[in-house]
């Protein structure tokens, strides 16, 4: 359901559709890219290895233990299943029981292996439980190994973690008003030279009578700050270029308006750079509302950001 | 076998042989770049060690823990040799039997030394014995250590997995045509910022007679955009400034033409700039063809790229 | 206890006051960076995991070391006590004595099996505890994982160690006078491409009455060098556009002066971007003085700079 | 013992003392840099953990591993003092000796525990050897942590490997001469927008009569390449405005002439920025030579860079 809405006036940046590499998907009606950052489009995968390390690094520390832990009980199942084939008889100290008692204790045996804990107190006697056994360690080392590097892989991952306000105001600035979100740092690393852009995307009927997408970046107040150490409304003065100056309420609504917001800066802690994307649609606009303060000052002067303020706002007259 | 091509008109951009630095092998009949990217050139190397780590993670999956495998089982029978010639009898619990029987003993308590596992009902009592043992444990610390940094290294090596059409097509551009080839991103990492150049290079005479090889950068419609999440078709217009809007067919083919296509661009798990090449010779042109779609939108209205239909074509008229 | 300060002459570059992120600390009275270079500003946290890599690269090596044996002891605690309360009658070789001998034991055992060294002389024959070993060592090599990525996070991670002296002083320079500080790379590893960037900020009345923090950039004799090889004497010329030239000794202190120093380089051992800040107040000026010279020939004639001068000067009449 | 050396004509670039950071050492008669391109010049360290990670990821990897060995050995002989010290009466499996076979018993225990295979036909029975068992397990992990992370620090470390010829030739150029030296890339990995640049300084008497150390940049003919995948030989035209065009063999050695050479590239491998450098001295230089060809075809036309070559010339009448 693409509407009509105003076309922007001349005076404007050209539409960027092509540069930005959505040139295909201009008839979307969805919004192109979510709440948290990530982009509104599948890409069929081709081999499942390629993306396992971003899969297995971006996932959720729970997540991650838990499939962890789930692929350390299924090599033990495996490998206990293995030497209870073999025989319990070819192993010292594990007393034949019923079937249940042989794999229990082949499972220990197997864990035993596989972290080289070792005990010793169940040990292989036989030739081929020797050679699965050595097989094991072997396994639970490189294992282990694989773990290792993808924990630090995790920890040491380049990313900013900005908190951006839930809405996107329309504000009083200077003698007219502004189009404006809040975002704090939330890690203690500093932010260094960090840029921002907002790129708006909103259906446009062309001389023609079709109706395309269109985008256009909106000009800033301020985009590059030298830290961002304290917290940083982003604005967008809704006079003089703005493509967006005359629209009401419901034009946003009707053009399906989206706004991504591109961070960059450079993390201190890891030295490199780092991006955050966030978008907000039509509907997470407010009009007629601006932020309420987020420093406070302590008792020795020193100032305080209060990051979970940083959607908060009220209205104004 | 240098033939004569047609001199490129006199408005295009300068040719670059020098710059890229392939200033020394002009005259080669070979393709200078392979379809995988990797440059159609040996350097002798100087000492094993410099290319060590390079060709460790490099290597195939496959490879890497095959070649584990062996240096695992190789070290065991070093150790399990020297076990045996300083003889089983400094050994608790390795009832001496035939030579067979010896080698193997030790071979399994050289894995349990190795990999630290230690069951001990195997264990060393002689002062040589333990001395050897105590160097082995070290030893396979020091290894696995050494694997664990490889696994890492290979995991988060930063690489592109751009995947290139089979083709170059010569396809209705405009009122006119365009040469174009068509890529996908295949990782769930987004491509930020990427870049797309393509050097062509051919056999071309001079005013002297003698025929040389000349690369030229051909100018693209787009040649960057801001997220590469969609697929990307890079054109270049066959006219204008063209260097070769007028070559048939058979110009292509007599002049050995190479197309080297240069990919850059920010990957987002890593933060890091990647590279991806491609080169495609005057055997991978097709003329009269376009790409067939490769978007599709599921139920909801969300585009998904269908990466296999990467290099689909279709005849036109 | 804002006053009042010279306005800077019309000649100097523009105040920075937004560009630089500060633009809501304005009115702080408190110096913006402290002198170790970091920001003098609290940010709310928001969640705790977030900072967890952060806090454990960046803590000193002692604490990190204390809080891996606080880690190792806590977690055999928690363990003995299981073992404990399911009972020592499930374990081959511990002895039952009183309550104390027993958790000593467990703990013993336990601290055995998470760092998989077990001897063998204490193991585990029920199935609950089994089990719970089990855990505990496949806990333990995470555990270990886990601090090997952090210590390598650590002394991987990239940082200049610029060592500055703790005076800025006003000293003879040309035909006037300047104002100077001196810095060293105290680490071995080279910095290449060094720059340094002075931003000064005190207190200023604006023509309405008010006064507000502004911020200058104040130009350098030299901002960037090839090599920081050396000791670098950092000037700002106190003459021609300076906006601080006309200051007196009570100018600087009744305006609250803060320099803050950043310096930013190419590490060359890890060959990446590093950065280093530093800030001097009012109270850290010195007039009329000069450094005394850092550079010392050994008998071969190699010259050498003697780190620990970086910050003695000597008065100037 | 500086002497007087012909001023460089007007036309050419401004001297760059101050910019690269040499500014103190002007009148050093040392080379700057040495061969292998590290600077001529100590910094006092402060504090010895700051170099540390600069120091085992650079040393040689024969130094590497013995300093392991030797750190290994070391923490044996602290561990079994200290177990001979309690007593071998508190371990299971020790049956006493004399001292000397105490402490034999004693070292290869530490070593089971320190690597963790822990065979356990020696174990700890007393409280103190138990604990003190215990911090050796838990410190010989961190230990291998550690050697893990270095491991990994040496091998993944961002560096070129480039080999430059020994010499630097005059060498029949154009119409005229260019001095030249000539590079290779001796790593699989390819370099990628590859710059050189040449510094060169000499002792140059100004009116005044005082003689100092000034620094040019050189012109070069290439400055940089696109792909460092074959050999490059670089040339600084001696005509134009080259300061030294009309330099003699005894000018450049009177003036104590050297010559920097500094190469940027990204490794492909590692997708970083990498740096190396060169020094000549007027000693390197050879008068009327040119390198021999370091290319050849193998018998299926594939071009072969035979880097041993690099440095080989041959005179030219």
């Amino acid at each position: 359901m693409l509407k009509f809405v105003k076309a922007p006036r001349k005076i404007i940046t050209k539409a960027l559709d092509k540069e930005l590499g959505f040139g295909k998907v201009l008839t979307t009606e969805k919004r192109l890219m979510l709440a948290d950052g990530s982009f509104n489009v599948h890409r069929e995968s081709i081999g499942v290895w390629d993306n396992t390390y971003h899969f297995l690094v971006t996932m959720k520390w729970s997540t991650f233990f838990l499939l962890a832990l789930l692929f350390f009980i299924s090599i033990n199942l495996v490998f206990a299943t293995m030497y209870v084939l073999i025989g319990v008889e070819h192993f010292t100290g594990m007393s034949p029981g019923g079937p249940a008692q042989d794999f229990v204790n082949a499972f220990f045996f197997s864990s035993q292996t596989l972290t080289t804990v070792g005990y010793g107190h169940i040990s292989p006697t036989g030739m081929i439980t020797s050679i699965v056994a050595s097989i094991e360690s072997f396994f639970g080392l490189l294992t282990f190994a694989l773990i290792s590097g993808l924990l630090y892989g995790r920890f040491s991952r380049p990313a900013a973690r900005v908190v951006f306000s839930e809405n996107i105001l329309v504000a009083p600035y200077k003698e007219s008003q502004g189009l404006m979100f809040r975002m704090v740092n939330a890690r203690k690393s500093e932010l260094i030279e960090t840029e921002v852009q907002i790129l708006m995307s909103f259906n446009q009927e062309d001389g023609a009578g079709n109706t395309t997408r269109k985008f256009y970046p909106l000009n800033l107040e301020i985009s590059k700050i030298s830290f961002f150490s304290m917290s940083w409304t982003v604005v967008h003065p809704l006079f003089d270029k703005s493509p967006i100056k005359d629209f009401s309420k419901e034009d946003f609504e009707n053009a399906n308006a989206e706004f991504m917001v591109l961070v960059k800066g450079i993390d201190e802690t890891s030295q490199q750079l780092v991006h955050a994307r966030h978008s907000y649609t039509a509907e997470n606009m407010v009009w007629n509302a601006k932020f309420v303060p987020i420093l406070k000052y302590n008792a020795s002067g020193i100032p305080k950001i209060l990051t979970s303020l940083v959607g908060h706002y009220e209205k104004v007259a």
